[in-house]
Formats: C-alpha cells, sequence, structure tokens
C-alpha cells in the first residue's frame, strides 16, 4: 500500500519534470499574460503544497528549504503573512530552476521518509491525494502555458519534434445523439477520488435534447470565419462582442493567417491547419457564437454528464490532432469514455455549486469554492489531460473569454 | 380596445415624465459612472424605440423628428451606420431637455396617429407592448441613475421632501420556510405579457430546501460589517475579494460613515440607517459573501421562484423603506405576491437561456438574449418597480458586482 | 480709483457671464475629457477664488454663500479639509446653474461692499487684482471648454451665428524676420501686471536666427498632411509618434473628413477648412512635426519674444478666422502687437522657472510654479485672449499633446 | 590603427559580457517594468546595431546570422517591416541565452573581418564609433536593470559578493561654489567622441549663482523624509504629487523599511543605509522636492557644466557607495573631472535640441533628437558609467518620474 503510495507519488512528480525537459532555462521564467504561469513557477508551487499542507504540520522536526518560498510559490495569497512586496511571477528570476529542481528534490525525499515513517491517517492520505491530484492539475497547466510562451515567440520554436508516423483520418460527418427528457443523476457516485465541487450526487431534470456526436472540426469553423462570423455581431454576446473588437479576433487563438492561408502553432511548430481536426483554441465566446450561427447552442453540463453515460461516439479519439504525438494516447478503457478526451468542451453552464456543496475547513477549502463565479465549466478532458482526472463528473472551469487551453465545441439543441 | 392602449401609452409615458419632474435640467445631463444613464437619454432612447421600431418601418410618410436621433439615442450601437464618432452619453449636452420633451411630445402625437389609424396586427400590437414595457424598465432604472447622481453629489440633494406620517414597525424575527423536493414547474405560463427570456415553461428539479421569510436587515447586514465581513477574505468569492479590496468597500453602496455613525444617502437626503429595514445596495459579492458568514447561500432563481409560488410571508411589504414614500405602495393583491416587491433579490443563478429559448428576429433580438453571460439572475421586484412588471417569473439581471440598484439579500440552505 | 475698480471688476465679471449666455442650462454641466472644465465650474470656481481668498480672510463677519462650496469649487485640491469625496467635476449636477448665479451675484454684491468700505493695502488690491486677472484666464478657458463640449456633439451645435459681413483675404507668402545674434533682455519689466512666471527682468543670449512673420495656413498645413505627414515617423517625437498611433490622429482636433473633404468645426458650426487662415488646434507635437517637415523648427519663447519687440509684421491680424467674429476683433495699438494674438504659438521651451523666480507665499504660491514640469510655453495670445493679456511677456503652458485650445504654429530656424 | 580599433571593439564587447558574468539564465530574460530591459535583450541589441548598421549594407556577401533577429532586437520599431507581432521583451524566452552569446561570437567574428579587410572611410568609422559608444551606454543600463530585477526579488538576491577592505569615510559639510553672470560657451568643442545632442558649440548667458560642492547625501535626504517631506504637497510639482500618491512613495527606489529602520537594496544584498553616501535612486520629482524643502533648486544643465569646468570640489569620488566595489574607481584624471562621476545628477534643464542642432541622416537620426520631449536632462556620470562617457558635455536623459537609475541630487541657487 505504501508501497504503490510511493510509486505513485514518484510517477506523478517524475512526469511534470519529463514535461519540462525540452526547455531550456529561459523557457521556464516568462509569464507572457496574467493567466499564464513560469513553469518555474509551477514546479514550485506544486512542491510548495507537498511542504505546507504535509510537512510543515504534520512532520516533526522538519525544517523549511527556504524560509521565503512560501512567499513565492503560494497562490493563496490571502492567508501570506505580514511582508507583502508587490511582484509578479514573471518577473521574478530567482528561485533559479536549478533551485527549484534542488527544493523539489529536498521535499521528494521528505514526503518519503514522511510516507514511509508516518502513521497516514484518512486525513493525511486525503491531503496527499489532493496534492498529487493537485500537481496533476498542474501538468496539464503546463502544457497550456508552454504551449502559449513558445507559441508567443517570433521565432515560433517547436516544443518537440514531430514524430513522423502520423495515421491521419477525415473527420467523419456530424450526427447527433438523442436523450429523452426525464429525472437525471448527476456528480460524483463513486469510492474514486473527486474533487470538492464534483459532490454531492444530486438529481436534475432534463427536457429531450441532441448532442453532437463528435467535436466541430476545423473545416467546419473554417466557414463560420468565411461567412464573416466575426464581423457580424448577431452571433455574439453583447460581451463577448466587445472582446471581438476590443482584442480584434478574426480566428481561435494560436492561428495565424500568412498571405490568406491560416497556420496554426502547434507543439511541433508552425503547421498549415488541418482540416479534419476539431478546432481547438476557441473561447466560450467563440463556441457560443458558433452555435448560434449554426441554429444550435452549447450543451449545458448536465446535458453532456447524462450524454456521456449514454452514448458511444463513433469515431477514434484523437486520431489525427497535431499536437497529439507529444502526449500519450486516451486509451479509451469503457466504451462510454470515448465520448470525450481530446479537448475540454465548453458548456453553457455557469459554474456555481451543487446542491449540498460544502467547501472543506482551512486552506483546501479555497481550492475550488472560492472561484465559483463568472467562470464557465468545461467537461471531457484533452489529450494533456493527467488520464486519472478523465471522467463524467469532472468539472472544469474558466472565464469564457480565455483560450489558450485546449478547448474545443460541441453542439447541442433542444427538440 | 383602441381606447385602452391609448390610455395606457398616455399613462406610462407621462409616468416617465413624473419621475423627472423634481430634476432641474442640469440633473437630466450627467453620468458618473458607466452603468449610469443621463435620465434625459432614458428619456430621448423609450422615445427613440417607438419611432425606430414603429413609426419609421410602419407609418406611411413618417418624417423622423430629427436625422441624426437614431443615433444619438440608439443603443443597440452595432446596427448603426457609417457614421461613427466616439462619444459618451454623459458627454452630450444636446439635445437639450426640452428639445427632448419636444421629441416625446411629437412622437407621443406620431404614436396616438398611428393607434388610432393603422390596422393594428398582432405583431405590431406586440411591439407596441414592448415599446411600453421597455418604458417601464427604463422608469426603474431612472430611479436608480437619479438615486446614483444626486447620492454621488457632495451637497447630497434630495429628491423630494419626506412625507411626515411614516408607519415604522420593527422588524420580525428572521423566519425559515420549507420547501420538499420534487419536480416543479417554472418559467411563464399564463395569457400575460412576458419578456422571452421568461419562456418557456419547463420543469426543474429541486431538492429539500428552507428559504428566509423576508429579507435581511440592515441591522443584521452592520452585525457583518461590526464582524469584519468586509475584511475576511475567506466570505469572498476570489473575484468578490480583489472587487473590496481594489474599490475599498466597507459597507453597501450610498452608506457613509461619519464620525463613527452609518448614514445612508435616500431619495430625501443623508439618514441614519434605519436598522429594521431591509438592507438595500449590495451586489451579489456582497450577499453571497453575508450569506457565507452566516453559513448559508442565495437561493436559486428556481427555489426563489417555488417558493413565491408556496408561500406567504408574515411581514407586511416595505413598511418603513426610507426611500418610500417617494414610490407608490406595493398592494398585496394576491397572496403569495407579498414574498417580494421590497427589493430585487439577488441569487446564485448565473443568467442563461431557459431550455427551448429563441431570441426573436430582428432587433428586438437583441432585447434579452445577448447580455447572457457573466450577469446574475435577480428576482422580486422593487418598491420603484412598476406594478405591473411584478410578477414570480421575471427574470431582472445585473453584473455580481453592481449595487447601485435597488438589490436586497434573501437567504437559502438545503436541509 | 475705488470706482476704476469697481467698473473693472463689473465689467470683467460681466464677460464670464456674457461668454456663457448662448448655453443652455445642459451646456453647462458635462466633462467630455479631463482638460476640460464644465463651464458652471468655471463661473464658480472663480467667484469662489474672490470669497475665499478675499472675503473670508478679510472681510469681518462674512458669511459663507454654502459651506460646502470652498469643496466643489476648489482646484487646490491639497488644500481640501477633513472631508474627502471622489469625484469628477462634470458629474456634479448640483449646484445647478441657477445657484452658481445667485451664487456670483452674492458675492459680487459681498466684493462691492468689501472694495467701498475696506482700507485696501496693496497687498489686498494685488490679490484683487489677480483674482481679475484669474477670472479672465477662466474666460479664454471656457471658450476653449464650449468650443471641445459643442464641437463634440454629434450635432455640431452652434455657439452663435454667424455674420455675413466678412472680409476675407488671401493670405500673404510666408517671409521670414532676421534677429542677430546677442545678449537680449526678456521677462516683465513695467509697472503694469503681470504672473509671477513673468518675471524676473533678465538677459539670455541668443544666436541669429530667422522667424516667420505669419502663423502657418491651413493650406500650407494640408500639405503635410496630404504628404503622409500624419504617416511617416521620422517627423515626430517618438512620444509624439506613440500619441498619432494611439489616437490615430490624421488631421488637427475639430477637423472631420467627410466623403473625402475637410471640415472643421467652428463657433458658427461645422465649415469647409479655410485655406488663407491660420492653422488651429494643433498640439506642439503636432507643431514641431510640421516644422521637421518643413527642415526648420518651432521658435524657443525668447526667440519668440525678443522677435515680437523688434518686428512688425506685414499682414493684419485675425482678419479672417472662421470663429472670429464670435470674439472682438484685437485692435493694433502699437506696431509690435501685430505679430501675434491670433492663436497660442506654441514654442520648443519647456516650462520652467526664470532665474530669480520665487513662489508666493500661501495658496496664491500653488498658481503656477507648481506646473513647471512636462509642459510647453506658448506665447502671444489668441482672439480669445482678453485683451490686457496679450502681452509680450506673458508665458501661457500646456502639455505638448493638447490641442482643444486656440493653437498655432511659427516656424524658426538658426542661420 | 586598425590594430588599436581591434582591440578596442573586443575590449568593449567583452566588457558587457563581464557584466553579466555573475547571471545566471533566468536572470537574462524578465523584464519586470517596461523601463528595464531583460539583459539577454541588451546583449542582442547591442550586436544588431552593428550586424544593421555595417555588415548588412557594407560587407559584400554578409549572411545574417538569423533572419528573425532584425525583427527581435530593434528597438527603433518605425523601420520594421511588414510583420507585426506584438510582444514584449520580457516575454520572449528565444533566443536563448546560448543563441544570443553565439550570435555575438558570429558578429564579432565578422566584424574582425570587416575592420581587418575593409577599407574604411570616415563614415564607417564614425557609425563603428557610435556602435561601441552605444554599447557603452548599454552597458550602463545593463547594471540599472539587473540591479533593479534582483532587488525587485523577494530573496533579494546579491549581484556579487561585497569586498572586505572598504576605505569608509564621512560626508563633508555641504559647501557651495559661487559662478559670477557672464556670457559662457557650453557644449561639445574638442577632438573627441561626442554624441550628436552635445553640438554645437554655444553661448549661454548665466546669472550670479552658487552650487552645491558635493551630492546630497542619504543622511541629508532622511531629514527630508523625517519632515515629512512625501506627505507635504507644497513641496512638489503638480504631476510629481499626482506620482507620489498614485504610487505611495514613501522614500528613494530600492529603499525599504523594515520595522522602522531604512535599508537599501545593493549590488551585495540588503544593507542598512549608508548615511555618510550621496542618496541614489531618486526621480527628478523627488529631487526637486528636496531642493525646495531646502529653500534651493536643482541646477541648469548650463550651471552645472560651467561649474564643472571652473571649480574642484574637496570631496574624492565615489568613496563609500555601497554598490561601489562592484566597479572600478573613477580616477581623478583632471582636477575638475573630480566634480562628478558619482551619480548621474538631475538638473532642471528640459532636453532640447542645442542651437544649430541637426539629427543625422538615417536611422542614426533616430539615435537622439526623438526623445528630445519630456524628458530632462542629467549630468555627471556614475559609478556604473564607462569611463569615456564622463565628461562635462554628455548630456543624460530621462524622465522626470524615474528611478531606477543611478540618480542623485546637486543643490543651486541663484544669489
Amino acid at each position: 500500500m505504501i508501497t504503490n503510495l510511493l510509486f505513485r507519488y514518484h510517477q506523478i512528480r517524475l512526469q511534470s519534470e519529463l514535461i519540462c525537459e525540452p526547455l531550456e532555462p529561459e523557457d521556464y521564467v516568462v509569464q507572457p499574460i496574467v493567466d499564464v504561469s513560469p513553469p518555474k513557477w509551477h514546479l514550485g508551487h506544486t512542491t510548495w503544497f507537498f511542504e505546507q499542507m504535509l510537512l510543515v504540520p504534520f512532520m516533526p522536526d522538519y525544517k523549511l528549504f527556504h524560509p521565503e518560498y512560501n512567499y513565492v510559490f503560494n497562490s493563496y495569497y490571502e492567508t501570506v503573512g505580514n511582508r507583502v512586496l508587490r511582484t509578479n511571477r514573471g518577473n521574478l528570476s530567482k528561485p533559479s530552476v536549478v533551485d527549484i529542481y534542488s527544493y523539489r528534490k529536498y521535499v521528494d525525499k521528505c514526503m518519503k521518509d514522511f510516507i514511509e515513517n508516518i502513521n497516514l491517517s484518512t486525513e493525511l492520505l486525503n491531503i496527499i491525494e489532493i496534492g498529487l491530484q493537485h500537481e496533476q492539475q498542474h501538468q496539464e497547466l503546463l502544457y497550456y502555458d508552454i504551449k502559449y510562451i513558445l507559441g508567443n515567440n517570433p521565432l515560433f520554436p517547436k516544443y518537440r519534434e514531430e514524430s513522423n508516423n502520423k495515421n491521419l483520418s477525415s473527420a467523419t460527418p456530424l450526427g447527433f445523439l438523442d436523450v429523452s427528457e426525464g429525472i437525471y443523476k448527476v456528480g460524483h457516485n463513486s469510492d474514486g477520488f473527486c474533487f470538492d465541487n464534483e459532490k454531492g450526487h444530486h438529481s436534475v431534470f432534463l427536457h429531450d435534447y441532441i448532442i453532437g456526436d463528435r467535436l466541430i472540426t476545423n473545416a467546419e469553423f473554417l466557414e463560420f470565419i468565411q461567412d464573416g462570423g466575426y464581423q457580424d455581431f448577431r452571433h455574439w454576446y453583447s460581451e463577448a462582442w466587445e472582446w471581438v473588437k476590443t482584442n480584434d479576433k478574426k480566428a481561435p487563438f494560436h492561428w495565424h493567417n500568412m498571405d490568406g492561408v491560416w497556420y496554426n502553432y502547434t507543439m511541433h511548430g508552425l503547421k498549415k491547419v488541418n482540416l479534419d481536426t476539431p478546432v481547438a483554441h476557441v473561447s466560450q465566446f467563440e463556441a457560443a457564437a458558433f452555435a448560434k450561427w449554426k441554429g444550435m447552442r452549447l450543451p449545458t453540463e448536465f446535458e453532456w454528464e447524462v450524454a456521456c453515460g449514454i452514448h458511444q461516439p463513433s469515431i477514434p479519439v484523437s486520431a489525427n490532432l497535431s499536437d497529439m504525438d507529444t502526449f500519450e494516447p486516451i486509451q479509451p478503457t469503457e466504451g462510454n469514455y470515448q465520448f470525450y478526451g481530446d479537448l475540454w468542451e465548453w458548456t453553457s453552464s455557469a459554474y456555481t455549486a451543487y446542491p449540498y456543496y460544502e467547501a472543506p475547513e482551512g486552506a483546501l477549502g479555497e481550492y475550488n469554492g472560492k472561484f465559483m463565479t463568472n467562470q464557465m465549466v468545461l467537461k471531457g478532458g484533452s489529450y494533456a489531460t493527467p488520464r486519472n482526472h478523465i471522467r463524467p463528473t469532472y468539472r472544469n472551469f474558466f472565464h469564457p473569454h480565455l483560450n489558450w487551453q485546449f478547448t474545443g465545441i460541441r453542439l447541442a439543441k433542444h427538440v
């Protein structure tokens, strides 16, 4: 049991470092927009979590690696003590990457001692689990942020070389699945791990609806662009239209029009947009505008979750995304899991508390609940999502204007 | 029938002008924040609606009052033609108040001709109805904006003198109503007028919950302030906390602490805060923080609507609000209507489309649907709300940080 | 003597009100940009000066017109007491225009008593004089601000009707006056009134230079526009170029291109640009860019002042400016005064202290000295300048990017 | 001759790299404020200058190191071609530090060939000289920026260890030098190199004045702080006062008050403020406010330059600055040079063109002239200034609110 836990701890901690392996030290440092964090901050912050949530309170005689790191790597600024220096993550060249890797080694060694020598109560096991899940969440953010940092660079450096043996296939015609009205159960209801925001298991009433059997492709989204979708206010929410105009939006994030041809930045550099793959890097504003233009809408989070539990789509997952061979392929372990996993799918649901939701006590209580305003739920998971985060009840959330994440579009409609 | 319509048209149009009757010309002009519109703009914009939606398209040989007014009074900027001058409503001294009253008279005369002489199809009757409802919505906004304009002035001018014969009563102890889990019908389901966003009548599943039998009072909110509620991040959403710090919030809007005593600006000038009346001018951020501090939460819009259809509260409505004698008292015409009508009640529901929602064609389609992002639903209605807008299905909506409206707090909880 | 002073006081106070005579109440209120003040604020602030600088400290038993007006009309915010409400001039509908005229009448009556009954020391006479000069400065600002307020309105309302009997003449060919190198005396050196910043009379050494015998005309400035002057960074200071791009500048302020024809807003409404009149409403950035494009430069304030004392230009002043018949014509009382008076002329001199400059004690010390950073000197005076402010030593000053004032361009060069 | 040039080229190019020697790769990347550039950008930009100004136009068959570097390292954005990607220097992790050192090596090798094999005309020699002077200017900026980057870090890392054998001495009492009124010659007038903005040699008339014989010390500046200097608006320009309030300024940049004790960040880490050394890291706003509080003023650039040519101060230069042993000591080669060299000294002179100033043709013309607005002249040079840039006519310039440079205060006054 402890061996398993140690092994899992080791695997997950290693995975964060493997993600950063192609980076040079300079790539670890920059923060081009406020939503992106420098890779070295992710590596430090996930380590800080184990140090502050476990070693400091529960490990006898634990000696801090560095007294200022609590300040530097704390994203929960509210609980910081008396010394307040205003700064931004992207302006900090220290701690250096080498220092942060030393920090990781030090904490990992102490965590090994901790796991081996401390009598682990359920509470402690739970905090360790959250620390591991937390690190996995940051692994996906690492991919987003690295892609932003490199794709924002005028030299368009590659994250990794592309493999040659790609198996490209055409997109299937878009079909729709039917779901009948009734009371459905949603929310987490198993022994496995879940975050507080997935609880509790509860009933919702849904009306008849149809939902797409696959994500919208680049070819389909290009039709929207070519039909003047970004120039016609009628497709957009009022705030979305302001966003389009203020930012002079003309295409998804990472897209560049060069001499009339659309390219997009991928983990393997700048490539011509592949018409058959799902359109990625759209904001919820763009997803909703596309849906409106199509005479449809985005599904609610419950419509998505219910459909996911019922249907098996006809296409293999992630067959030919440009970024894909950077990541491990998604294995369809159960039929209904094939429904998703390519890209996080925007829903029309605002991110709010489920019935009976209770935030945990203490610092862990800040994990999810305090973000339950002005954000939208995304379902499914992307090719960059750690495998064990892929479950129908998982609730990802982002502001509707953001699009540097790996996001996509699925259509729905009442019938 | 036409006589009735003409009479109603006349009554509603007159009401807008009566609201402005205490104003001097200067009060019609200013725009202290972007959310507030100058009173003269409201008077012009509601008139523009009748001109552009009815007279221009459907009245033969209609002659515009002024060719530029379409530009000046159009809040639907997207449909404006080729001439784009960037300006703000509060920077326009012309058209003068006198000109705008002339514009109103001109359009009113033409509308009289129109109603009397045109064969009114259902479609035309519907547009007239929306024009009247639209004007009534702006009547309430007029109150908000006038109160902002005067309350923002260092001289704290009164809108109107206070009457003397006030009937003050103490607040009743806060009780809670029980609602049992089950499928409930919500949304509009009668022959009466409703806005597109109240349709359609549909089913929702609710879990057991309790909901307050009255709004939170100033006395109760003062306890939150005195307990350091505005200084403790744990009660607030992350964005709400940013809002508190950035704006240095310490109390509801229109409140001023003078030498340790809390005053609030009312339509009758600056007054000591009345402990027994409902707390007003809170943002949804403040309402949610208060609820969290109380160990409860805000109701969803459906919980509110269902409770409203079942229960009758024990206290008379609006007995002793400071602003009240400026407005007509709310008449409890039916039992369940007594549930609300003091202040718009913040819910925890984001403002999104109901199942089967369809925006109307053309310019009217921009009325509600395009705002269905990043805003929260408010239910009930305030003492400034036109009487026929008070119905359980009405969905008001504002951004969660706004608090110049007449808003209040009702608590709820699952049990 | 006292009769003269009273008469002058009366004349100057009346003049401010005459300037506002064409306005409707709404025009007195708005503040479209931060640099513009509402006309009613000017009327109140100039009155406040007499109340606070003379009546309050020196008039026995003086009773304030209103206790809050010190706060409302004080532009010297630093000396304000303990009550700080953040607001902006353009957001205040009260005091009303009627109240402000009452305030003026009240203070004027008290000032009459004051002048007639108090033994006026030199110090008091000096403060009265500054109060009158101050009011005259605001008279010119009133013209700028009224023109901004009306010209910013999409209806382009006229300030006043244009007279018919205009005497238009062509611009003379641009000639240049020679000045030889040597030590020259500059600064104020007479018994007449001057502001602190014009003292002391001091020596400067100038090298040989030539200076234009008239201002640059609209025709000449149009050549700059048509030559792509606003599109070529080489003519502009680095900051000026940022200003051009950020504000998408393509022509002087108040100019509008309609279907390929240049119009400019004048006090008599929108007119085709008159090619023979001096170009007005240019920022110093535009003036300097034009000069660089011409292979010349702007004169220093000393070059301007010295040239002004030596030469008499060949053209009559202000013969045919569009705005002109709104104002009294400039009478050439002395030969060298003909050199200027059309428009304030930008110089290449930053506004800094003259040798031996000393700011007066107390609140009057804030009058000029505290603005001696980041602003540029303008010389001459415009057609809107009160006649007794037109003198060679007068130092007007504005930030180099501003162009809502009545400004023009004169060229110079070392030879 | 060529050997000398090659040697000098080598020495200067090496010096830039030596300055960066204590840095780790991460330190090369960040840009905490817009005025600071990442060290790697300085290294690339100075190299780009040689490539674009010499190798590309004058070296036959020169092959660019990388086609995109012209875009990445060009600070003269106006001449950039058709591809415009909006980004900021601090957001670019590529080119990596290693790549930039390769770029430097490549260009250095080509420049060696160029100098050895090309017939160097006066024009080419002049461009090489400007390239070297340009690199030396960036060497000083490197120190400013590195100090900002490290001093902004909550860990306060040291740039370099402090040596032990410090020779500390007390400050001498502040004395004043007298200069009599008359015509003086200023501006560059020798065979040595100078920048275009130092020309031409010209006459100015100065009135009698006194000028401090040394810079203001930390002890003297602390008196200003303790006397409430940062809280009293009367010492400050109006814009300076806004700056104080907006930025909550309470002390010079790099100062930190910890439990009532003032520390400042030095190149050797955080240290208690040394009372005897010149106060550094003040903006011109702070320098002018201090002078006003003292009843004096800052000298003009001409007063400074004339005094520098006449007097020899009594104290040794740079005896005990905390940062000093990071830099080579200033050698007093001529008597009057001892007047300065500790810190750049703010003057009261705006940075404008000297008489007969002509910007060079082409890209070099953008070097100085385009900045001649809204900036102030600094004279002297700091301990970080390359030795051959220390001359009385050198005109440094910065905006008056900036204080991350090595700046100090010298007082003056007319008598």
